[in-house]
């Protein structure tokens, strides 16, 4: 029998999938299992959007250009002006997903060996992609004590090797919901100024910020517009996570036409989320106040409740609908799983992701567990008062 | 500023793409331009699944499973059933596009340095998903004079090294519109086990086969359960090529957990096309055999069309909806341009994909083009009054 390659070998398991046959367990059991462990928002889509797809006259469902449609990529140029992003249509390619925009991003940019330093915890996929590049991934630890702040400048100098050719963040932050600060990303730019690197910046949550704070994108920074490389997604800003459209965006003209040639080995992306994605940018502007006022109450419940446990850290964090919380336990895959199997309380029982997945450092985040707060506040808060019960139960530390 | 990376510039060109600025400059003077270029049907996507879209009754557009929605996939089981190959639905991976399920394949088996064979000419877009890979195109020729068959058995055996891992068909061809009888199919297997290669099948033309045979999958051969893997899309079948909805499909137990690492790092396929894509199974049976007449009947024009011609030659294909035809010109590229630039004949030119690009080995295919009949019998009818002329008129040959 033929075998498969080394490179899959490598792909690590998401940090969550191995506590779903548990889950489903657990529900057969007839436990209702609160998920705080995925970034699957429960806000409805609005049907706005929704109906602009049922009402599309199309008569054949063609490919798109592979960029996307020339009328989306001009309606997202309102979109990231409204965002203090000045870019033309010409520096956006539509990609399925803000996945893509990822591996576009270290196809484009990356050789086999070369090697691109991320923050760590950082998102557990791109890990995927760096693999499927043959990229390397060195990670610079941020703390929870710190809220998750960017590791100081230090940290990268000496992570960075003649093989580095790329810094990724996500702003804000998954899993850490960490919102940084222009200070912090100047001090990015002088990094990538001084190395020329390229600045790989994921904005998936760009809407998502809190207490007053704006998001600042990579793309706005003056002095990067070379370095800079937005991944974006329509998945989180307007719950259309099924859609599969993002969108690659950079003023950089020769990785516009590397990354096109990318696109176009993939023909196009997903014609129909393309129009509910044009019919959002058209949404009355006082939309994401709704939505921002939700996910607001919702963190500040979570944070509460969780800070206010015993043994228990969550920083509070600026933006996504991530927190990170430390938990007086040894280790959080093993508790997570004890959650599923054993525990119920009023019939209840939480999934969360073990940390440590998001982690490359071996040993590390061991004991934290991150949080989506993607339920209804009457549902997190049972969802705490499950946690609060198990930590006091949890025997086998 | 930084520099892309030297995979972006090994990434070949679309065969079409260079042309596409003639085409616009053209049409711009006021000319028609019929395009046989692409493979984008004209054939309307049927009413019955777009509406399945219309109508679907979602609330919040959800990530499906990975795998993609565990309906549809037990709906493709019945589809495939239909087609004599029998897989259950957790052998199913549903991928954004035929595209991604290439990737995945090569992914999931071959690490960078691995080779893959394939006949040549084949569909240009292999050596983008072969580059992001790192994985090396071994093309082993066929010809126009045999049609395109499969390539003698030897010429296979003379391009296997240590580092071969999979040979690769598209079956039936594009670009050359040849359908692989049992026979080849048969050396093919005996190749795969004696050398213990995976065999990847593009299958996206299944539905079209031509004069009474019919088509065989690579998952339906017996003995290669463990080696096939079968490369799928809708794009074609249903002319839903903006769904981007495809089908990765093996019973190799391992191949299959691999490749669902990577859909998990992207998360999941399309929804809304997914629900069309299960609403197409349920068409009426007899659904292709209109599409299919009408098919046939361009083939039948074209190549006769084409045969008329002095000293044309295009042999008939026995599938999809491409042929190739060798042209009494030196260069194609520089005639398929012409045609644009320079040449309208009662007001309209052709646009054909010059053949280099299908193959990997320099200066073949110089000849010859490939066309696409997926325009009706009356522009196929004109189309080759103009090339026609065309041929009579080029001067400088």
């Amino acid at each position: 029998m033929p075998k498969i390659a080394h490179r899959g070998e490598m792909m690590p398991p998401s940090p969550i999938r191995k506590l779903v046959p548990f889950a489903e367990a657990a529900k057969k059991r007839g436990t209702k299992v609160y998920h705080l462990n995925i970034g699957q928002p429960d806000i409805e889509t609005p049907k706005a959007i929704m109906d602009a797809v049922r009402h599309a006259d199309m008569k054949v469902l063609e490919y798109s250009h592979s960029a996307g449609f020339e009328s989306y990529r001009k309606k997202l140029v309102e979109y990231y002006k409204r965002n203090n992003i000045d870019v033309n249509h010409n520096q956006i390619i539509v990609t399925t997903g803000g996945s893509e925009a990822i591996l576009f991003g270290v196809m484009s940019c990356m050789d086999p060996g070369d090697e691109i330093i991320i923050p760590e915890p950082f998102y557990a996929n791109y890990n995927g992609f760096a693999i499927s590049a043959g990229v390397k991934v060195v990670p610079i630890p941020s703390a929870i004590e710190t809220g998750f702040a960017l590791p100081p400048i230090e940290a990268f100098e000496k992570a960075i090797t003649p093989r580095t050719k790329a810094i990724m963040i996500c702003n804000p932050n998954n899993p850490t919901g960490y919102l940084y600060s222009m200070q912090e990303l100047e001090v990015l730019r002088d990094i990538c100024l001084k190395h020329d690197l390229f600045l790989f910046s994921d904005e998936a949550y760009r809407e998502f910020c809190y207490d007053g704070n704006k998001h600042i994108s990579a793309l706005s920074i003056p002095g990067l517009e070379q370095h800079a490389i937005l991944m974006d997604t329509i998945s989180k800003r307007y719950s259309a996570c099924g859609g599969r459209i993002g969108a690659f965006v950079t003023k950089n003209e020769s990785v516009l036409t590397t990354a096109m040639k990318f696109a176009q080995a993939r023909l196009s992306p997903p014609s129909f989320a393309q129009i509910l994605g044009e019919a959002a940018v058209d949404l009355p502007l006082n939309y994401f106040d709704e939505v921002h006022a939700e996910y607001n109450k919702r963190r500040d419940l979570l944070v509460s409740r969780l800070n206010a446990m015993d043994g228990v850290f969550c920083p509070n964090p600026g933006g996504a609908f991530y927190a990170m919380a430390k938990l007086p336990v040894k280790d959080t895959e093993r508790f997570c799983q004890w959650l599923l199997e054993e525990f119920s309380y009023e019939g209840a029982t939480v999934m969360m992701a073990p940390a440590a997945g998001f982690y490359a450092t071996p040993g590390c985040g061991k004991d934290e567990v991150r949080l989506a707060y993607v339920l209804n506040l009457e549902d997190i808060n049972h969802a705490m008062d499950c946690l609060e019960q198990a930590l006091k139960a949890y025997p086998n530390n």
